[in-house]
């Protein structure tokens, strides 16, 4: 007898995940190191952005209130008492009829209120003084003290990524070390007495070992470290082993093949040997329905599909969430987006599919079209797609020109929510 | 006098910059470290994808014209005379009557044509023999040698980026290495009297260098190496020996601050003092006007402005496509896409805006907001950003509900061309 699995929704099975996860501690790392990161602390701004009122021109410091009678007729004459760059402070207090010949980041000298730029002051021959030929109002042309940011301003939130911009702003913060979550290290074990290494000559009924190096490839795109177990074959006694030297070894195992009802399919029997429970063992969607999730001492154990295709769908929907919120993310899943079918997918199917697709901005609205080869096991449609396409089961097909759901990837930002 | 530099728009100054770029050499890297580098050879298929006919389900691989005359009424039975999982194959020749238990992936044994799925067959008890109701084809359930690749196709194109998906394929071709393009090094100095390390605690007139961290994090995020050469006072003799020194020992120099017109901005006479060659140093475009490139024994200086908006506007829109262009690549530009305005921009700019943007899905259309606070010196933006919304420059303002330009950051792939 074939043994019936009930399949789950995608939207169950994920949450399902997401319940299981358990966040990773925190450690500080230099700023330098902290690209990619997930932030474990709230910013808040300890002083303002900027921190002092200054010049977002070159110009000349001066009074307002020395400017008001200024005309065209009736030009007014600035002594020019000092001459400051950024990084510069002037130790002159400046009176009526001075100012400063200033550039642009230099904190504005005690007394000065408005800048008047290069371009609207006419120069003396020694440049000791200029005249200007309309008043300027007070903060004319100055980049205020706290304009960016007041102090005590809360600007990062516990759970952000940490990207190049942010980076800009922890240094403008002072911040030389952060708090981000640790990462966490996860082991890969591909199965099946099929594989070959990447290096081997093809053999009869033997294909290479291509799921293995494209996990690792999806967690260096996480910038999340792995630990390879290599290939094995399915031997159930040698496949437990392994298993549960990673499961001592790493927080997080990845499995490939193995997981469905065939014969030699030992996962579902390792997981029990191992008294892990398993969270779901089939899904409601193409490729990838077999893919299997269990848990055992608090971490997760995924058993994702031996197909290639199946396997790397699997792990954005499944793993790359997980490993995301394990690290405390507020956007752990694929960012989503929608765009206008360019091909007819008449056949309607009663589980959800993810087409490997190719995403493209063209004219007025985004275009998704199939990568190519659409079964579970090709491997050539994941190398040319950027996007999986979402078809809802159900009992209609789908045409050119639908609007549909799609999920990028690749992207550094996600969602925060899994919208379909 | 304040000198008056003519602007160049910002497209005619993409492709100075892309026209100057020298390509690097190439590369052998393992399948291994070969994640997001830029590939250097054309990859076609040396065998078919799959190699072989095989089973894409367990089940009973047979004869399909032995079982021609099978219906409700009239099963016809099989003898299973092997029994073989994925990596294993039959010695037997599949003769008329006879089947070979077949797993998923496994190859088609000699003479069989078809495979009966497990739940399409009716077992003895012994597991022995079968019996099917309904007539097979030749090819039914069999998932055919060459079906996602024939050998010959051509897969990968030089200049193509390396993801999951592309590994996948490679490690199935077995490419245990592959060539790829050098990395470029880039070196970063940062200039302004004002800027203070990350650590350091503000004094008057001072801010931290931000541009610097930040710049590295964005060459991080392209997974480029750098040397960063710290930050440098206003000093034209010791910025001109640094920047003699990054140019030595780099394959590109990125520098920020001193580009504009003011008293103490050195790049300027830096560059004429080193013979390079200054592509332009003024652009049409806010942030970032004063963005100037020179050439000098064909590597490229990028003087970007010391203001942090500007200053990663400027790397994104100039520094990022050259480097990929460097390593070959055949989309070195941010991904362009379009978006609803949120907000009125109604004040019209004679220069094209880059606005640091918040770009989101919601709903039947993506929306774009500005992230925060709009000027060439605003850090905050950039942190809260994952876009740039492009607002063309002219007479016109845009308001709320425009269909605008956005280039997106942190994609993974890109644009082949410059869109806007």
């Amino acid at each position: 007898m074939v043994e019936m699995r009930q399949p789950i929704a995608v939207k169950a099975a994920i949450s399902l995940v997401m319940e299981h996860v358990e966040a990773m501690k925190d450690e500080k790392v230099s700023l330098a190191d902290s690209y990619g990161r997930i932030l474990a602390e709230d910013i808040v701004s300890e002083h303002a952005i900027p921190p002092f009122n200054r010049a977002p021109y070159d110009g000349f410091a001066i009074r307002a209130e020395d400017s008001i009678a200024a005309s065209e007729s009736n030009r007014i004459t600035f002594n020019v008492v000092d001459h400051i760059g950024a990084g510069n402070v002037t130790t002159k207090v400046i009176k009526a009829g001075e100012a400063v010949r200033i550039m642009t980041g230099a904190a504005m000298p005690e007394g000065t209120d408005a800048v008047v730029m290069l371009e609207q002051a006419r120069l003396s021959s020694l440049a000791d003084t200029f005249t200007i030929r309309k008043p300027f109002l007070p903060l004319e042309n100055v980049s205020l003290k706290g304009e960016d940011a007041k102090a005590g301003t809360a600007l990062l939130k516990k759970g952000e990524q940490i990207h190049p911009g942010t980076i800009a702003l922890l240094a403008t913060l002072g911040y030389a070390t952060v708090s981000v979550a640790c990462k966490p290290r996860v082991g890969i074990i591909a199965t099946g007495s099929e594989l070959l290494d990447v290096a081997e000559e093809l053999t009869a009924g033997k294909i290479r070992n291509s799921n293995g190096p494209m996990i690792e490839a999806q967690l260096a795109r996480l910038r999340i470290p792995y630990c390879s177990y290599g290939k094995m074959n399915d031997d159930f006694k040698a496949c437990l082993n392994i298993v549960k030297q990673a499961c001592m070894e790493t927080d997080c195992v990845i499995t490939t093949g193995g997981v469905s009802v065939g014969d030699f399919d030992y996962l579902p029997a390792i997981y029990e040997k191992l008294g892990a429970k398993v969270l779901f063992n089939k899904v409601a969607m193409r490729p990838g329905s077999v893919t299997t999730v269990a848990i055992l001492n608090g971490k997760l154990l995924f058993g994702l599909s031996g197909n290639p295709s199946a396997c790397y769908t699997g792990f954005e929907l499944f793993v790359r969430p997980a490993l995301l919120r394990m690290m405390g993310s507020s956007k752990p899943y694929l960012r989503y987006t929608k765009a206008i079918l360019q091909e007819d997918f008449a056949k309607p199917n009663p589980f959800t599919r993810f087409v490997r697709s190719i995403y493209q901005y063209a004219g007025e609205k985004a275009t998704i079209t199939p990568a190519g080869f659409n079964k579970s096991n090709a491997v050539t449609s994941i190398a040319f797609g950027n996007a999986l396409m979402v078809l809802p089961g159900g009992t209609r097909g789908f045409s050119k020109g639908d609007s549909v759901d799609v999920l990028v990837l690749g992207t550094e930002d996600g969602d925060g929510e899994w919208i379909i």
